[in-house]
């Protein structure tokens, strides 16, 4: 087996990182890779750790112990965060959006995969010390921030459903009231979904009165399992109290004189 | 600013490449973000190249000319792709999946990120060539291989609804024919989600008889606007002719004696 050099070397361990977020990786299966000493490697990452937190490129984290070894996070700085927001609220309200009911337009938005793997590295730096077994959506226009997030946080999405699907087998179901219509609605979820004693975070795309919100919080008790967090991309503003209390959201719209303006959400 | 040393810039060019599949770099992106001359980012691209493609992790591929760069693609090689796939069919079959009504559980390996990243990979490397404009999907378990997929092609994805929805605006409508349960449904697409004249590709998480397939295609027509490829992850077998025909799939399913058998698709 070939030997490789010092920057082949690094080059490589960055790239296998961060194809992996939050996956430990340990020394030795570098070491074969490369076919190099643990201490050749050993070194190899302390360049790499000092590269990507110089670059804001993310944090690599060493894990000592038996099950030790080093795991890629990704990171996203307060500016960079602030530049991004910015930056769709920009795009978002250039473009004629409005379409009739007072709703806009944002598919585009939210299932752009640059927008979406973005967004998820934000939640997953928010949330990443919640200990997340789980992220759990509702269909359907959260899915693509709910995976890329899933995929930063290295957990298995799992998506409700607002069907009962004969693909899902035996499911749990809650009834809810919409926050936004005020209709009764009711959304289902496998049993094989989510295992007993779970920490989950919710992620969506839209948050008005928190009826769907609260519901998927319901439905996760129903799995003897415990909602650790809940972020929204966008949080509307209403004059009604709203049905859940703490979250995390990253984009704030207001409904001003019969207009709908977006922000960045104020941090707190 | 300071001056980074070689084994540091290609960490960092690596890092920057692969968040951002088929995206175009340009040389003088790079030689600012690390204060190079142009000769020696051009050194470093060598380097990068020559060492994800001895060690498997995908193509940096050079585009010359005014618009010129660099871009990383991301590759799977014939015999990752096989144990890939292999693995998946030992762990599909492993475990008791099957549900009532001759259907198998399925939704933790379609919401698996790890899983659907390969998938989106391979996907990207199937029709790389086809110039793809946008990848489409139909609600709700392919939409987690489309996005994948779309990232890896850095094109947007878009999402067909099975009900017309008041936040999708204006949307056409397509009738189609299930071709699993035979029923006669309707899919809408918001008349704002695809550009006349673009080049489209489909993935979807599992095809039987071909109906929704058939219904995307058509619907795809209505925007004057052409399908360049056909992607699912499973291919379901049946004795009634399909009805479409030039698609890829990677894993074919099979009912023997009763029991659903899968298996890697064999390449044609």
């Amino acid at each position: 087996m070939s030997k490789f050099k010092r920057n082949e070397r690094i080059g490589g361990i960055v790239k296998i990182l961060s194809d992996s977020p939050n996956k430990v990786f340990t020394l030795s299966y570098f070491t074969e890779k490369f076919n190099a000493a643990k201490s050749t490697i050993s070194e190899d990452l302390v360049i790499v750790k000092k590269m990507m937190e110089e670059m804001n490129l993310g944090i690599v984290e060493t894990i000592s112990g038996a099950a030790g070894g080093v795991k890629y996070l990704p990171f996203v700085s307060k500016e960079e965060k602030k530049v991004f927001l910015e930056g769709l609220c920009q795009k978002i309200l250039k473009e004629q959006r409005e379409i009739p009911g007072g709703f806009l337009y944002l598919s585009d938005v939210l299932y752009n995969p640059e927008v979406v793997a973005k967004v998820g590295g934000i939640f997953a730096q928010e949330f990443g010390s919640k200990y997340v077994d789980y992220v759990v959506t509702i269909e359907t226009k959260g899915i693509p921030l709910a995976l890329m997030t899933a995929r930063s946080l290295n957990v298995p999405l799992v998506i409700i459903r607002d069907e009962n699907k004969v693909t899902e087998g035996s499911t749990v179901s809650m009834n809810y009231v919409s926050g936004s219509t005020g209709k009764l609605k009711t959304m289902y979820l496998s049993k094989r979904a989510i295992k007993p004693e779970s920490r989950v975070l919710i992620v969506d795309d839209f948050m008005k009165g928190g009826g769907t919100a609260k519901g998927m919080t319901d439905l996760v008790k129903e799995f003897d399992s415990e909602v650790v967090g809940l972020g929204f991309f966008i949080d509307q503003l209403s004059e009604k109290e709203k049905m859940i209390s703490d979250y995390v959201s990253l984009l704030t719209c207001e409904n001003v004189d019969g207009k709908l303006v977006i922000k960045p959400t104020m941090e707190k």
